[in-house]
């Protein structure tokens, strides 16, 4: 009983979100701080080393009693080779064996994981999801991304890749995505896709709505002041909103339709607006999924928000653990 | 050793196809007979119990060694409850205990699966699928469904409804699909929608194009019609092949970013159209996927033909049969 802490780290593109537990869960100190993301990824790495003395020292521990880490963070990482082919928050730094890099930083067994695995296998263990074998997580956010949960566990594909959900091209003619093709669902229902969509309206000048006031005001319009603007009858933002909406919708029928799942939780910043975006989903999904399928689902916003990713990557040691201890 | 023989039902449509096999999979006898579909899904059920009399006496065994029988066939089969919701291959009977009906009719434990889940195993297991994990089956026919399997066995999602990759819609302003949404994957890429799209570019009068001349001599057109023409360089077949295959391409990408399988293998009549079908879907994947999820996939055509149903409901007899003797 003498190494059993186990931290887990939440490498966000802004922030660093590292939480220290025993091996039932039990948190027993965090600390979240801004990642240092322009001093490349040594510094991102020594960082996360120091965000496990932090919560070490705040939790009057012995940092010898660390016995594993869990890392998540958005990115490619091959689950087959623990190869971090390329990860946003680890900028110019490609093809990383990030595993072995943070064993040899921290001197135990580290897991990575695609943060919207982890968040997703956090959310079916501890929050919304609770109950349901087959579930899928969606963030709608920055991007749109998701993971996948069969029989109770992340599915990751062949090699590490499933559940790019925000590159399901759902509008051929769309927007130009940044992976080269049009139409993907982040380009019109991401949380910048729906600011971009504003600017847009605004930047006509043509159009009224009560957008260029707010622009003029808080010089930038954000998914929120979209929400704001519509909920007070703002007709332009209501058809941006209609459109972002309209579009997730027809990507989360494909999904009801090809993996008939109990449940899906939408999680994000987006998804913070509530029922004014859940409530159109769910009829989108009752009336054009296949009858059977639709009937099966739940459609749930996320409950952990933050702590989805940590709290999934604690299940994640604590399923290695206990793999290890039959 | 009495009774240790297990007999496999495809029932499609128009054929009636049944097989006799040892619980090695060695086949003893088949027959192949017209589906009495006009007559009522009773005349279907006797029809069923009637050709696994014939396979039998074709091989000269008793009935008595019958230890269990599978069946495939279209539809929405839910796992969990052995209810037929609805198939289109037994008519105006729908919410059947399908398995229940077969049972009392064979007096033999009975297996039900829907009928791509069925190839998709078949060619998992002993087509062209053959090392692979995680692999997507499609069949691309009069309509367009798919079989996903996941580490070596069919994922049917929660209920038995997953695999509906025909009614994603990929092309949102598109064709009106028998499931009330537009642009549904199988209103653009499936054999009946190539077909359709000659008929209306010939309807028209206006265009030249040899799918004239050749709806004048043989009545009708059909895909394998539209596939000649195109090869004979009529620009009108080939802008409609493009259409069928570029959407169908999407629908493909979409699967390979959601999925991240080792394989997709593409079955059913449109298929056999080969190299000129395939190869520029493989195109489409390596220059339109997430690239690790395109790195790593391979594209082949479905290798059994219509044994895949038998092939794949063999194989489920089996697992069942090791699972009992476990």
């Amino acid at each position: 009983m003498n190494n059993n802490l186990i931290a887990a780290i939440d490498l966000g593109g802004t922030k660093i979100y590292t939480v220290l537990a025993d091996v039932q869960g039990k948190i027993l100190a965090f600390t979240r701080e801004e990642t240092k993301s322009t001093q490349g990824s040594d510094a991102i790495i020594r960082q996360m080393a120091s965000t496990v003395h932090t919560v070490f020292e705040q939790a009057g521990q012995s940092t010898s009693r660390l016995s594993a880490v869990g890392v998540c963070a958005a990115g490619f990482f091959d689950w087959q080779k623990k190869i971090m082919i390329h990860s946003p928050n680890l900028p110019g730094w490609d093809m990383v064996p990030l595993e072995r890099e943070l064993e040899e930083q921290f001197g135990v067994p580290v897991i990575v994981e695609n943060d919207a695995n982890a968040q997703a296998l956090g959310e079916a263990r501890f929050g919304a999801g609770r109950g349901a074998n087959d579930q899928i997580f969606i963030t709608v956010s920055t991007g749109i991304g998701a993971g996948l949960i069969i029989d109770g566990n992340i599915y990751r594909g062949s090699k590490g890749f499933a559940g790019e959900a925000g590159h399901m091209v759902v509008k051929p003619d769309g927007p130009v995505c940044g992976c080269g093709r049009r139409g993907c669902l982040e380009t019109i229902s991401s949380g910048t896709a729906i600011a971009r969509a504003a600017h847009n309206a605004v930047s006509d000048g043509k159009i009224r709505t009560s957008l260029s006031a707010t622009l003029a005001r808080e010089g930038k319009l954000t998914t929120p002041h979209v929400f704001q603007a519509a909920q007070l009858g703002d007709t332009v933002a209501k058809d941006i909103l209609a459109e972002a909406i309209h579009y997730l919708g027809i990507g989360l029928v494909n999904l009801v339709n090809l993996l008939n799942p109990e449940m899906i939780i939408i999680g994000g910043g987006v998804a913070e607006a509530g029922e004014v975006f859940l409530h159109p989903l769910r009829e989108m999904i009752v009336h054009n999924a296949i009858p059977p399928s639709a009937a099966v689902i739940t459609l749930k916003k996320a409950e952990l928000g933050v702590e989805a990713g940590v709290t999934g990557m604690l299940c994640a040691l604590s399923d290695v653990c206990a793999s290890e201890e039959e």
